[in-house]
C-alpha cells in the first residue's frame, strides 16, 4: 500500500526484478503535453546496466512502452500506464540463497514482513523497481521544463574516498554529467572515482558513494508546511531510492557546526526579485523553496552484493560462507543519477501542481 | 493541505505561533487504550522553553487537554484533538520586522507561497507548531510502548563542533539524557556543549548541533516499501521539523566511503531469532525493519534568529541592518530532543498498524 | 482514520455528542480569504436543536470559535481549527441503555467495532458530529461564492408520505427556504409536512424524509473520473450524513425506467455556451460537471429514537422493552437541510482546487 | 489524480477504450494469496460485450494478463498489475463526432475540463475502463471469500418498468443470476426484461434499470466512520460506475416515507450473536456492518447512444440531427452486474483490512 508516491501528481510503481516486467502509472499529469517513449527512454538509457565498464555487463534494454493515457503524441489528462518488459524472467543465480538471507540485503526483512518473497534476486527490493520511477520522472520532468523553465542536474560527487570538488555553482549541464561513464564532472576526481571502482571490482568487493543534485530555476513557493515541506517530500523521496543512507539539503551537517551569523543567508536584489547571497539554505526556506538552486546530496552505500565471501549464518543459524557469483554493479552510484533526478523531479512536479490551488 | 500525517495513525497540526492556540487531532488511534493528559504532558514539558538558562527565558507552560476521543481514561477509537492555548497571543516583538524579511527564516517564502504571514513571529513556520506534534508523538509512543515493547530515546550527539562519543550501543534512557540541560548523556561532552551554547548566547550569536535517536525493540516487518520504506518516512518526519538539514541512517553519509565487504552486517543467531552481528543497516533493510535498533541522526542548523546584526535588505530591496531584540534559543538541539521522538513515534505506529493488515 | 474528507480542501472532524466539545480543522483554504466567525454561525444556527416547536427542544447555542489559520480576518493558507463547546457534557438521560443496544441506533455497532463506545448519547455517530461538518461547509461555500459565483440551496422535499413538487427549476433562496419551520419551499406543502411531523410526535414515533439539493453556476469540468467523479464523491459525503438512506442525481431511480429517447440531454446554445435542453443528467455527465445545475436528493430514515416501547433484547438476548424519554427530533430534515448543503459545499471546493492544477 | 480507490487495498485503473488496453495495479493486497489469471477471468467474461443476443454483438475477449505481484501461483504482497490489451484499437465508427458532443455522454464535459479528448469512443468514460475494477474485485472478493466467508451477489432487479419480485431474503447464487441473459434470477420477470430489452432495440433507443446487491456474512465492525461509512463508501463507489444515477441501502428512499416504530430494526439473538429481526437498515448502522446482510440498489440510466436520431447542436451550436451507427448495448444492467459486485468486493477488503489495524 505504498507503492504510490505525490498528491496530485502520483506514480505506482510495480514489478519485480525477475517476473514479466516493471512499470508504471502516472495519474493526474497534466493534459495536452506533447509525450511519446521518445520522451522517457533517454533516462532510462542513463539508468540501464551495462552502459559502461564500471558497471554489470548485464544486458537490459529496457524499451518503455506507452499502455494509455497519450493519444496522437498528446497527453489526455488520464493515467498514463507504462511498461518495461523483464528480458531475464527466469531464476538462475539465485536459487541457493533462498536458506542463507544475503547480509545487508532485504532477503531477510522481506520473508519477515510478507512470510514470502520472489524466489529470484530482489524482486521488489531490486534496484530493477526504479525502472518505473524514472520513467514517470522523465514526465514529471518535461512538465517542469517546458511550463516552469524548472533544470534538474545530478551528479557522481564522491565514490568511496574520493571527493569531487563542489560543483554545485557551476551551470552543470547533463552532457557534462554524461561526459564520463563515472558521472562526474570533474574530470581528475573522475578518474580517481574510477580507479576506485574498477579496485574494488578487482578486490571482489564493492564501494558507496554521494550524488549532488541541484534543481535550478524553481520559484519561489513550492512546498507544503508542514509535513510535506519540500526538504521533508525530498528526503522521503530520496531514502526511498535503494542502498540510500542519508540525505542533506543545503549546508547539511556541516551547517550544524556553524553559528547562525554564518549560516544565515542574507537577502539581496537579484534582477528584480529578493534573492539571497549565499545559498546555506540550499533553496527552501520553512519548506518552501526561496527561488534560489535547491541543492543536496544522497548518500549511497556499498552495494551488499560482493564476491568476496562473507560468513554469516543460514536461516537455521548455521555458520555458511556465502560467495555471490552473479554480475553486479560495484558501485551504484553512476546509474544512481537518473534515479535522484526522477523523484527530485516527482517531488517538484506534484509541489508545483499544488501551488496552483492557490492560484 | 499537508498538515497531515500518517496513512492509518493520522496526525493533523493547526495553530499559529501567537494565534489562540496550537494542537492536533489524532485520528485512527486504537481504541481502548488508557489515555489522560498525564500521559502527554511530560514530552510537552520536555519541549518548553524555559527548562534551563541554556534555553530562551520565555515562558510557556503548554498545557495540553484533551477535547475529543477519551471518556473515563479510555480512547474511544474516534479522533482525538487537543489544544494547547497560547500564553502571548499579542503581537509585540517583531511589529518592525513587517517590511524586513528575517535572513533564513521563512518570513519571505510563506509571503511568497500564500501571498500573506502571520503578522507575528514565525506563524505556522514557528518551532512552536511541534506541540501538536509532540502531543500526538505521546499518544503514539504509548502504543508503541504498551502493545510492541517498543523504546524511543533521542539526544544531543553534537552543538556545534563539539562531538559526543558514539552512544547508540549503550542502553540510554530518558532519565540518562535529562540528567544534563543540554540532553547530551555524556558528562564530559555536556559541559563543553554547555559552553559551547553559552559562548554563543554571549556573542549574541547562535549554535547547530545533531541529535541522534535510538529506537529499541522494533520487530522486524515493519516499514512499506517502495514510497513509505521505514527509512523513507523517518527523512521525511524528521526534515519536516523546523530548522532541521541532513538525516542519516545507520552507516549514513560515512557509510558511503566504505566497501561492500566492510559495511555488509553478517546475520547471526540472537536469542533464538536472526539477528546481525554489527548494525550499519541501522535496523532497517530495504526499507523494512530488521529487529536490530533503529539508529539515526538528525543534523540541525543554528536558529536563524541572532542579536549580532546582519546586513540585509528590505522588501523593496534597501539595505538594512537587523539586530533581533527577542529572547530566543541560542541552540534549538535540547529542546528538540523530544521533538525527534514524537515524529518517529508517528512513523513507527503508523507502521505498526499497517503491518496489521496483513494479519 | 476516516474522519478527513478531501484531497486538497481537507476537513478533519472530531468530537463526541457528551464530550467537551465537537469542530473541525480544515486544511488547504486558500489564503486571504476574509473569514470570522460570522461567516460560518448562520449555518451553525440553521442545523441547532431547538429552532421550532417541530424539533427537540434542546438548546444549544452552538457558538463557533476560530483557534488557528485566520488573523485580522483573513486566512492565512494554513490549518484552520475550530471548536463549538458542547453544553451537556454530563451523562443524563442514556445510563440505562448502556446494556440494551438500542434498535437502529449505532450502539451495537459501535461496540462491535472498537469494543468500547461513548456511555452518553450516540457519541462520534451523533448528528452532533456534523457541527464541525457544518462549520467546515460555510467556509467551503464562501469559497465557492467568492471566487466562482456558485450557490448551494437545499430544502425539504417530502416528509414521510408528503411530498412537495418539483421546484429544482425555481431560482430558490435559502430565505424561500427558511420561511417555513420545516425548510420545505412550497407553502402548502409545508403545512402538510408540519402536520406529518407532529403526528409523528404525538404519537410518539418519528418520521423519515427526503432534501433536494440544487447547485447552480458550477462550470463545466469539475469531478475527478473515475474514482472521484463529482456524483461519486457528492454520494459519499451524503451518505455519510447519519440517518441517510440514499443519493440520487438528475433522473435518479425513476431515470431508470426511461428509454434513451427521453433520458438523453440533447445539447443547445445558451448565452455563448454549450448547454442542454433538458437536465436529467443533473448537472454531470461521466462525473464531470457540465454548466448546468447539479440537482440531488438524498433519502433520510426516520429517526431512530422514539418515545414508543419498542420489543428488542439486551446484550445477553434478554428480551426487553425499550423506552426513550428524552428529548428528540421527530423528524430530522428540517435540520439537516444546512448539512446536506456543508457536504456539497465541501465536494465542490475540493473538485474546483483539483481543477486548478490543470490551470 | 482519481484512478485510485482504497485505503490500504488500493486500486488505481488505467487505459481508455480505444488505446493499447485497459488494466489495474493493486497495491495492498496480502501476501500469500493463491492467484492465477484464472481466478480473475470469469469476472471479466461476464462484463465483457457478446455473451447474449441482449448486449451489442461487438467481441472482445478481455484476456487478462498478471504483470507482477504474483510468482508460483502466490501473491507477494508487493503490486499486482493487470493489463487487458484492447482488441479494436483504430478509430472508426465515432470520427464524425468530434464536432457534434453526443447527448448525455462525456464527450463535452472531458473537452471542458481536459481541452482534450479520446478522438475513438469515450476513451477513459466508457465502461471499457470497467475492466481494470472488475479485474481487481476478482482479487478482492477471492480474500474476501477465502479469508472472511463473505459472499458478494448481484443481479437484475428493473429493467425500465419491469420490476422483478424482492429477492434479497433468498440464498441467491452467481448461477441463479446467470441462469437467464438478463441476470434477473426471476424467471418470469426476466423473460419480460428480456421482451423490453428487444423492444427497445428494435426501437433503436435503449433502457434503463436497476441492479440488487447482497453481501453475506460480513462480520459487524466494518466501516470506518465518520466520511468513510461503509454506505458511504458504496454510495461512492457505485456512482462512480458509468451511467449510475442512484444508490439506495436498505430502507433507501422508500424507507423515508416509513415511521420509526416501523422502521427500526428489533435486536434479537441469532446463534449465539445479537442480530435484528428485520434488516431496514440493510446491514449498517452508524456506518459500520452490523453482521445482516449488506442489500443495495444501484439504478443505471438508459445507454446514451441510440441509433433513433436526435436534434442537437454541434460545437458551434448549429442544429443537427445524430444517428449512431455503431454496435451499443440497449441496456447495460446485465453486463454490470460484475461490475457492481466488484465495487462492492474493493469497498469491503479495504474495510476489512482497515479494521486489522485495530487487532
Amino acid at each position: 500500500m505504498s507503492s504510490t508516491f505525490g498528491t496530485v501528481f502520483r506514480v505506482t510503481t510495480f514489478g519485480e526484478s525477475h517476473g514479466r516486467g516493471v512499470g508504471a502509472v502516472v495519474d493526474g499529469c497534466p493534459p495536452r503535453l506533447a509525450l511519446s517513449e521518445a520522451d522517457i527512454q533517454p533516462q532510462l538509457d542513463r539508468r540501464r546496466p551495462g552502459q559502461s565498464a564500471l558497471s554489470t555487463p548485464r544486458e537490459e534494454s529496457d524499451t518503455v512502452r506507452l499502455l494509455s493515457g497519450v493519444e496522437n503524441g498528446l497527453t489526455l489528462g488520464t493515467p498514463i500506464a507504462m511498461f518495461v518488459p523483464n528480458k531475464d524472467q527466469r531464476p538462475e543465480d539465485y536459487s541457493a540463497m533462498s536458506r542463507i538471507p544475503r547480509p545487508s540485503h532485504a532477503d531477510w526483512t522481506y520473508e519477515a514482513k510478507y512470510g514470502i518473497r520472489a524466489s529470484s534476486g530482489g524482486g521488489r527490493s531490486s534496484a530493477r523497481e526504479t525502472v518505473g520511477r524514472v520513467a514517470a520522472g522523465a514526465i514529471a520532468e518535461k512538465i517542469l521544463r517546458e511550463r516552469f523553465g524548472v533544470e534538474i542536474v545530478a551528479w557522481v560527487s564522491a565514490v568511496g574516498s574520493v571527493e569531487a570538488p563542489d560543483l554545485t555553482g557551476n551551470p552543470m549541464t547533463r552532457s557534462d554529467v554524461d561526459a564520463h561513464p563515472t558521472r562526474c564532472p570533474d574530470p581528475a576526481a573522475a578518474e580517481r572515482m574510477a580507479a576506485a571502482i574498477l579496485a574494488a571490482r578487482q578486490a571482489s568487493d564493492s564501494t558507496g558513494g554521494i550524488i549532488t543534485a541541484v534543481c535550478r530555476n524553481v520559484p519561489a513557493g513550492w512546498g507544503e508546511p508542514v509535513f510535506d515541506k519540500l526538504e521533508a517530500r525530498l528526503a522521503q523521496a530520496m531514502l526511498s531510492i535503494p542502498a540510500t543512507k542519508g540525505f542533506e539539503i543545503g549546508s547539511g551537517f556541516a551547517g550544524s557546526r556553524l553559528r547562525g551569523s554564518e549560516h544565515n543567508d542574507p537577502f539581496t536584489m537579484k534582477g528584480g526579485r529578493l534573492g539571497t547571497l549565499t545559498n546555506r539554505s540550499g533553496g527552501v526556506q520553512g519548506g518552501i523553496s526561496n527561488g534560489e538552486p535547491i541543492v543536496f546530496r544522497v548518500a549511497f552505500k556499498p552495494p551488499a552484493t560482493i564476491g568476496k565471501p562473507q560468513s554469516t549464518v543460514d536461516v537455521e543459524g548455521r555458520p555458511v560462507v556465502l560467495e555471490a557469483s552473479g554480475r553486479h554493479d560495484p558501485c551504484v552510484v553512476p546509474r544512481a543519477v537518473p534515479i535522484v533526478e526522477a523523484m527530485a523531479a516527482l517531488v517538484l512536479v506534484d509541489a508545483a501542481l499544488i501551488q496552483n490551488t492557490r492560484a
